[in-house]
């Protein structure tokens, strides 16, 4: 057996102990957690300075070194408190979503579970480990943790902390949250779709992307944020011109900043050039199509004016760059749209009610937009309490992910010595109530 | 561009038209499908004749003409009024399943939404096409069939009349149920994520198994179904005689069927030979372990006992076959089933609330049952409507699939331009109200 098999092959029996455990003791184990990472900080950050000093050495990017860095700013203790905020969640395990009295005696419940095994990859922000040990274990789900090598040495003090904290004072199996060292082959876990049932990856489009292309375990993420905002010709301008600079220019590395400017063309060229006009005043370069260009004014920035290049409908810049071009008709954004989103978020700014409701209907992404700022596709921003990550996949999590996304649910069927044969369909003559409890 | 590749880009397109449509434009266009096919009779029987006597001369399974004939009985019949039967389901689109205010004006839903695209593979029954065409426009859901070389005549007069009616009289686009003749070839079309969400085979295990190697697009359903029961030493005999002889017996060929007994060892030897006496008595072979043979009196009928293999905890009869042991303990039956079930369906048979209560929390399968039979693991008898497969899949749809397992859900956000940098978190001080509506 390889050691990526036996790995998972543990987190799934010690699922089997988990998935057993009450609320109360899942409660309890979290808090365990949080005390034991709490009275280890010192340990952590002296850890976590000599990855510091390893990533300044191998010049790695200042943005990568700040995501690594423990001490910087509150983020050791929101660290700490976002295990006690998971911990104190309501319960999602066990929740009874369907009563149905299939016949007398013969009772049907749909009751929430978890999923059973994850697999987390993430790159360099070790404060990962703490928030998915704690949706984790909140959540009755095992979870394989596997960081990237930047992280190393943080990663190895805080893995070493959650592990004795769990296995000493807690009736979570200490196989349920297993910490991989960074030598391990993640190549040889993302084989095991025998025992491993969900891949979450915290990173870079990159990273993502290639998890998806070597698994056939689903993944729960997404690699590409194309999102689009579509400008109405029966628009509010100025909410327009909010809108779009909120959506490009509030974080634009975001998965949910728009990377799109569709215009309805009947727009006039001065309401076409106050819209282009206030992206380039905050420093956005826009990439136009030959027609939009030829209706710009001369007066803007051409320095902020670029000719799109052919691919620039699939592109996505996560940058201050946007694409622009022009459309006839609402249905020909949604058409641009549902053929190169990336099933994201997109919106439509419009005050046109009917045209909004069947921009609403027609689009198929996961957050449907009108009005407003497409960097509200946010867990937080939702109210879900906690991220699990957003997804683009359309079956299962779609969208923001809170802890829902890591339940499935089972069928409990209780009878007393009820058997199909006595019934209609299967060579018996009773009838099955169906009556909802 | 492939020709699998126009055909899933067509679907797409189509896709975008159909979720569109409202629930009456739906309806009324499974009622002109149901009308073309029921005019169609003749015309159909005549190609599915041609099917038969290929079928005959081929000299295939009888079985397998069974499942192709469509004037067997009332299948022609039932096949319309599932239609209809479909058409009147409830609406599962648009369904506003969470509703919150997160501020003044700014307020968010969560909304059922068809998933888009579905590929089906089916192998001998045409009346899938008539079935899952009536699933996929009820949903919302463009649909791709793609029959077995077995049914082709029948399948091409089907989609004929199907095609036909549906580009003449409704506003379901042409392009959003296609029928694909067998010269195409299946595993182009597998290969086509971009377009296609879900892929759901309807036939043997082999079929499911050969298309979840071959894809990276979700499948829904199962390969297999090695179903279990324990039998626990606080059981009510009779029950257990009852439940165990119906699980196996009353069609052995089904996924729901068992094929596993595991029996506490604490039960007396007479209890165990009435156990294993009453299967043998209905025609059932006890592959049993050496363990349980020790303990089998030699008044039992031999012939009907063998040792079991050393496959035998991984294997699906689908025959009157069932592997046979002993167990110690329930947590024993718990753990043999988490590691070899195919988790579809588990059953335990006490009268100890506490310990049936623990099985049903701790067993990893679709469906926990506690006494009654396997065999209820099945749509229509859960009262669902109508069965689109049973999943084994632990993420997304699970067990017995009603039409809400075609579905998905997608966050609509409606502001007065609103934007993010306004709010906590993002630059500003607003706070979200979350409150839900």
């Amino acid at each position: 057996m390889s050691s990526a098999e036996s790995i998972a092959k543990d987190a799934n029996a010690a699922f089997s102990q988990l998935k057993t455990l009450t609320n109360e003791e899942r409660l309890l184990a979290l808090v365990k957690v949080h005390d034991a990472l709490e009275a280890g900080r010192d340990e952590i950050v002296r850890a976590n300075r000599v990855d510091l000093q390893n990533a300044t050495d191998r010049k790695l990017a200042e943005s990568l070194i700040k995501r690594l860095d423990l001490s910087l700013g509150d983020k050791f203790s929101s660290m700490l408190q976002g295990i006690l905020d998971v911990a104190n969640l309501a319960d999602p395990v066990g929740k009874i979503t369907l009563a149905r009295k299939l016949d007398e005696g013969l009772n049907l419940y749909r009751v929430t579970a978890p999923i059973g095994v994850l697999l987390i990859i993430f790159e360099s922000r070790p404060e990962v480990i703490a928030n998915i040990t704690a949706l984790a274990i909140k959540s009755g789900n095992a979870a394989i943790l596997k960081g990237g090598k930047e992280s190393f040495q943080t990663f190895k003090a805080m893995s070493e902390i959650v592990t004795r904290a769990l296995s000493e004072n807690t009736n979570v199996p200490g196989k349920a949250i297993q910490l991989i060292e960074s030598r391990e082959e993640v190549g040889d876990l993302l084989l095991q779709d025998k025992y491993i049932d969900l891949v979450i990856p915290r990173g870079s489009n990159e990273l993502v992307r290639n998890i998806k292309l070597n698994t056939r375990i689903p993944v729960l993420g997404h690699a590409d944020g194309i999102c689009s905002i579509y400008v109405d010709d029966e628009c509010d301008l100025t909410k327009a011109k909010r809108v779009i600079v909120d959506s490009k220019t509030n974080y634009p590395a975001g998965c949910n900043a728009a990377e799109q400017l569709l215009i309805n063309s009947h727009l006039s060229d001065a309401d076409i050039d106050s819209l282009i006009g206030v992206l380039i005043a905050s420093g956005v370069t826009v990439h136009v199509t030959p027609q939009l260009k030829k209706r710009l004014s001369t007066e803007l920035d051409s320095a902020y004016i670029k000719d799109a290049t052919d691919d620039a409908f699939d592109k996505e810049y996560l940058l201050l760059d946007i694409l622009a071009r022009l459309v006839d008709l609402a249905a020909s954004a949604i058409s641009h749209i549902n053929e190169h989103s990336s099933k994201h978020t997109e919106c439509i700014v419009t005050e046109n009610k009917e045209r909004a409701e069947h921009f609403l209907q027609a689009i198929d992404s996961a957050g449907v937009y009108w009005n407003c700022s497409t960097r509200f596709a946010d867990g937080f921003r939702y109210g879900f309490g906690t991220e699990v990550g957003i997804s683009t996949n359309k079956i299962h999590a779609r969208g923001p992910v809170g802890l829902e996304g890591l339940m499935s649910y089972q069928y409990q069927l209780k009878g007393d010595g009820h058997i199909a044969s006595e019934y209609c369909g299967a060579g018996g003559k009773k009838v099955f109530v169906h009556e909802d409890l």
